[in-house]
């Protein structure tokens, strides 16, 4: 990597989870669409010809004629390959398959647990933590052993414990967790600023929030627009919208697994003060079960949607169908932007434009009251000097005891995934706020939700 | 109060709660059985007349010819009267009556929610609490502007919040709160350490234990007796006899409301490798309902007794008797010891022996993983300087989320009573573990318990 | 305050100092020079007439026609007056006169003691705080009392306990201090890197900088400039110029008590492996005396010079007459910026342009191994969400004593002036690195000393 | 080891500095008069004859008529051979010999430094924890490797430092510091309270005491007997006694380097409010030159002796004479006990006896203001859960400066020794109060210093 008139050159990129359909392909417009940056990006995926695709297409996209910067994509056969002399290296992976997802968001139905994603927290995101956390032991070894420089930017969910892991392992990584979702609530925020005020065009970005939390239960307890205090904007909007819920998007909630009518968003801005600032979807599963889960007809109560793994599924087949199209020229290439911030984060990172967004990343002062070390999401200063938190203060007392106990479990899963120590994992399992079962009814769960994933996880488990 | 040949004359002390049938009366064979002190102890409380019979009860006491010091038991007409000039305050209430305790422990049962005690934590100790604070505001104002140097014993529950209200509204007071449930788990160790060792009458003081954790949820990380570690062998026994239980103690389980199995605490240990050291009543209490409290034939299941409030009722009639026949000298006086240690801890502070005991204080260093002036429970060193806690050293990784949870609950709470907020009441009633309810249930039990102790609350709650 | 199409309009500011002949005339014009902001500016000095004649001054400033803005200049009667409804309030004072500065500054000469500056600490700071304090104390009551949300700018020595005494006297007060010298050695870097990398026209706002420390004590462990990491080119550079220095701008240091030849900055960076980052006359005087202050001859051979309040005295009579000048319209009024950043930071807070810049504020997280309540002087966000430190992290072991030292002694000093406690603030002075003397010659100049600044004591100190 | 009938037997000792003449004998009496332990004495020394004559003299010693208890002795050939099973392991070593400790006490003199001890702190302090932290470091990864679950007692200087590098090479020692200066303060303690009081026979162990700071730097903020606060006692005493000093003891100080006359120790106590707690010889090493040392005059004019190093070698020249008589039997044995702990903690460790004593250890959470793991001096519990500190509180405001400088120092010291960071070394070495040198002069004593000690240090330093 080189700066030649104020642009950088030969850029080296590792890309973990390289095949990946989606992400991938926005990663490559926003670079193709950046006249600062140049160099060559190796995809790494151990599903290699998914890897291939994305190299064509990648080459498809860097040769757009509107592209302003040339790209070079190359599929690396190893980890190592793929890390050694990266600078930056990111990581979007799949852990598993959609069947062990399959387990992990419904194997808890059976047991009266319904979840919205089980990505994160509840029985499904602590399984797939179980799943996860080894690969990424894997990642941060080699990062340490091939690029110990390089940045990493964490795509991945379990978003925290991945991050976490990466610390854990190489306490000297330089690593961070990037999230929209609160792009998302920012989005909302504009457009109420725009309803409410008469405000026109308010871009999220001038959304100003204080960012505080983990990732998917972030919390604002400051929100500006434009010199203006949206908070008792909101505080009315929440008002009158909670009975009903409010529409955002366009797409209605009754028919899409990812839009909601932010019922869930009203009520605990209601309850605690803050606004809670993720997707209904993500936001209901930190909460004690009862309370947004309780059942299919309490979710549709509360007008969001549970993320089935079906959905996942056949939404899969059409994206493979898609890259199959666009590997062969059938569709054609477009490089409009995608709205993801990762290439200038990277650029900040270079030293091209400072800026500010929020991240996922060690608490060493941004949130006083919770621990040293929690992966916390915050603002942080994006500069040539590194990624600066700013201090964004203590979680306030109500939401505390929400947000604590999830760090606490979350460094308990991240134990007992190191030591397979199924004790330790089966009490963290049990102390999740969703899973309210007793004793006899939560091992068998755990048991058979760990089973199910057994082919992820080391053999020291006894699990297969 | 003044020192002569080694012993002290003159020592005020000012009882809050001093009508109790029960606690005063062992209290005062303690004084009447020690020859170290002599002094007089003002009674105060709302109900004078049990005051008075006290005092007759403590005339008698203290005339006992086995009697080894004179105390004067005086009647106070005011709380000032009685604070003012005093070396040490003691303060055991009742908040409120069995009425509002009827409320506390029996009215979460229709919502499926069954407390042991309902004193300290679950829907019982919260309401409890909220009626609480307030008088403890009155007692702290009281102990700032009339004996700011006294020091302040503490026995009424929730012993936690009482502690932390005293210190929260009078910083400079010399508060901490005692409680004998570590001494129950210390004898049962006493009793497994000669069962299963071949030790002879090991006494309750021998069993040397390390404290950590709050009120009524402490936990044990090191054992040892007469130089043995007994954690191998409280395993191997805790093994054993988990699925039996074991009946510790001159009362079946079935026949008694205090008496218990051990099952909750076996249990306990085998999970989290730590040994909860409070009665099995206590313990389930702090812990997710569905575990141990889900229904009466759980408990059963679990060997512990559910504490009726009828039961209470009808065992404060006996007391009232008693009292009655030791006033009127139907019953004669004795005074033998109770084993309390009240009396010895007032010595050490005087100087006259120092000693080392578990207590009920401000966490400023001793748990480095809880909140700076949270109210803990460890082992303190007493002494003519003062309570000085030892450093017990972070709780485990495991058991600091069940902990910290019911830290942050106490906090808010205490928060909750001292600005009358419904909301921040809710939600703090609602994070509690024993509560398993969805908002609708949560807010219709919410108001409903609160209605029933609104004699006791403020007016500002609005709650008549 | 409103804002009406993107500005902000009817902005009211309250300049406490507001006579000041300097710094307020090129706030004047910096606020002329800006058309995002309108309003009022409320002059309030001890010496009326020095006010007055500012208020003159401003209208014309305000009146000139290059100006793109129109501030009303009132002369408040009361600090009540001046502070009531403002928004911002800026504080810029002498405390005291230049004859009390000349006991701060040469007074310790006979002892040895010699001091480049004796504002900030030495005998000189020391004693300026204990004057300076009781003034803080009553501004800070004021703010407390009539603008309890405005923003409160500080540029009054000594900057640190200026902004802590608001803090512990208004724990709710928002407000921070401001300080130029950080931006001198990012001018110095700006230099180094034009010379050595052959870079052209970098501006001081391309040296990125993470700051930490205590004004006029701050330290960069990281500088970077368009992408180029500047520490081993500055290594380089000191090592190169250590012997001789390196003149800086366009004033010799032999002839300007301003200038330097960075030797002191160099031998720090050389020693410690950070950048000290203020200018050699103050850095001299946070070390033990004999290091850089030994002597006026040891003084020459480091090459910085001694500033004198003769030379003080001298220029304020030049200033003075520039007043003159301007009031009557002998000098005509010029507007071009000044190159300080109070307005923009103002507009940061109004919402109007995010930035971020160095600031003294109360250390809440920003740099972990420096007390809580520490004001220290690091990088922060500025915004409409109000000003939130960066994490800048903790000071290396090496320098931490060496900031440690001052902070501690500062809190000392504070409590002291607070209290008027001549043993603490005899201790606390003599701990200070500067003064190296025995007991009794020390006690000898801090009664020397208090007793020349007794005109500015509170009459419980006795001094008189 | 084990337990049998209350008593413990077959305690494996090893004591790494076993040919001490001296403190070893004291040690050997006191296992000799006590009934409760016995077993057997590795003895460790570099100078494997001095461990045989005390081999013979420990046999001679459990052979006495009145021994109660018989101990083993033998001489371990190497450091493994010492370590290997050992339940308790002794420290006690002159690092180096007195040709080094010449040079730390005398080559400053030239320099216009006086130092009264050289061992702690101070440029002999330092230069002394050179060549000693890596013998720590040798005997920290031997008990590491060979009994890493054997208790560590140190007595060796700098004592702070030897504790400090046993945990920082291994974590997991459980090692503590003991030093009788404490005991001193409270023989001094004793003495006044007979003097002022009226009281008899007090022995040192009534006078309790709250201990805070680091080792030879010690406070009391807090001190009683028999109930009764002895501050104003203390304070009055020191007020009247301040100019002459308080002779006692039965060594008149202007005889012996280790009396004093206090008077550091009653104007350290009118100047900060607490009461020194250590001989004044070391309290005068820890404040900056001037006030104590400034020259053999002032030193006798404070009224404590200079501790030569001729004196240390003529001393040990007796020792030395009186170990050949011990062997020989030319002087009979005696079996008096010497009024150390040691024994004694041992004996608490193992369960036979609690006790509280004052104790150099690693700060987790006793000293609230002083960073984790600086090794402090506080009271702590021994009992067979180990050595638990009570919480001692934070220093008070004025002290802290005082100690948390050398802490800082020391944390530096140790970093310089173990990378052999010369720039480091010297910075840190400056930043002793006692050196007020200018760069030039110190750098050159730190040169001479470090090359009279170069034979106990790493090569890495390039000192031959």
């Amino acid at each position: 990597m080189r700066y030649e008139n104020g642009k950088v050159k030969d850029l080296k990129i590792a890309y973990i989870g390289g095949g990946s359909r989606g992400w991938a392909w926005g990663f490559m417009k926003d670079l193709a669409g950046d006249d600062e940056m140049e160099g060559s990006v190796a995809l790494y995926d151990i599903d290699r010809e998914a890897a291939e695709h994305n190299a064509i297409i990648g080459g498809k996209i860097s040769a757009h004629p509107d592209a302003k910067a040339r790209w070079n994509y190359t599929v690396a056969a190893t980890l190592q390959e793929a890390l050694t002399g990266a600078d930056f290296v990111v990581i979007s992976i799949l852990p598993g398959t959609f069947d062990e997802m399959e387990s992990d968001v419904h194997a808890p139905e059976a047991y009266g647990i319904y979840q919205s994603v089980g990505d994160t927290v509840g029985p499904g995101g602590f399984i797939r933590a179980m799943r996860t956390i080894p690969m990424y032991v894997e990642f941060a070894e080699g990062i340490r052993d091939y690029c110990p420089d390089a940045w990493v930017i964490n795509y991945t969910n379990p978003m925290t414990l991945c991050v976490r892991t990466l610390y854990k392992v190489f306490p000297g990584v330089k690593a961070f967790g990037c999230c929209h979702e609160v792009f998302g609530t920012q989005k909302l925020l504009a457009a109420i600023a725009e309803k409410e005020l008469g405000l026109e065009n308010v871009r999220r970005q001038e959304v100003k929030v204080n960012v505080k939390g983990i990732n998917h239960f972030t919390w604002f307890d400051k929100v500006t627009c434009r010199g203006i205090d949206l908070f008792p904007v909101y505080r009315r909007f929440a008002e009158e919208n909670y009975a009903e819920g409010y529409e955002f998007g366009d797409n209605n909630w009754m028919n899409s697994t990812f839009a909601s009518m932010n019922r869930v968003k009203f009520d605990l801005f209601l309850r605690y003060g803050a606004i809670a600032a993720a997707g209904d979807r993500h936001l209901a599963e930190f909460m004690p079960g009862k309370l947004y889960l309780q059942s299919p007809e309490a979710v549709r109560g509360w007008k969001f949607g549970l993320t089935t793994v079906a959905w996942r599924k056949n939404e899969l087949q059409e994206r493979l169908a898609r890259s199959r199209r666009l590997c062969s020229g059938e569709e054609p290439i477009s490089i409009e932007p995608d709205g993801e911030e990762g290439h200038l984060l990277m650029k900040a990172l270079l030293g091209l434009h400072d800026m500010v967004s929020n991240v996922n990343i060690p608490n060493h002062g941004a949130i006083a009251n919770l621990p040293w070390d929690a992966v916390v999401e915050v603002n942080a200063l994006f500069s040539r000097q590194g990624v600066q938190p700013v201090v964004a203060g203590p979680l306030p007392g109500n939401i505390l005891p929400l947000v604590a106990r999830h760090v606490y479990n979350q460094e308990n899963a991240l134990q007992a995934a190191l030591t397979c120590d199924k004790t330790l994992a089966l009490t963290t399992f049990m102390d999740d706020p969703q899973i309210d079962l007793n004793w006899h009814d939560g091992e068998e769960l755990f048991t058979t939700m760990m089973r199910n994933t057994a082919n992820y996880l080391p053999k020291e488990w006894g699990m297969k």
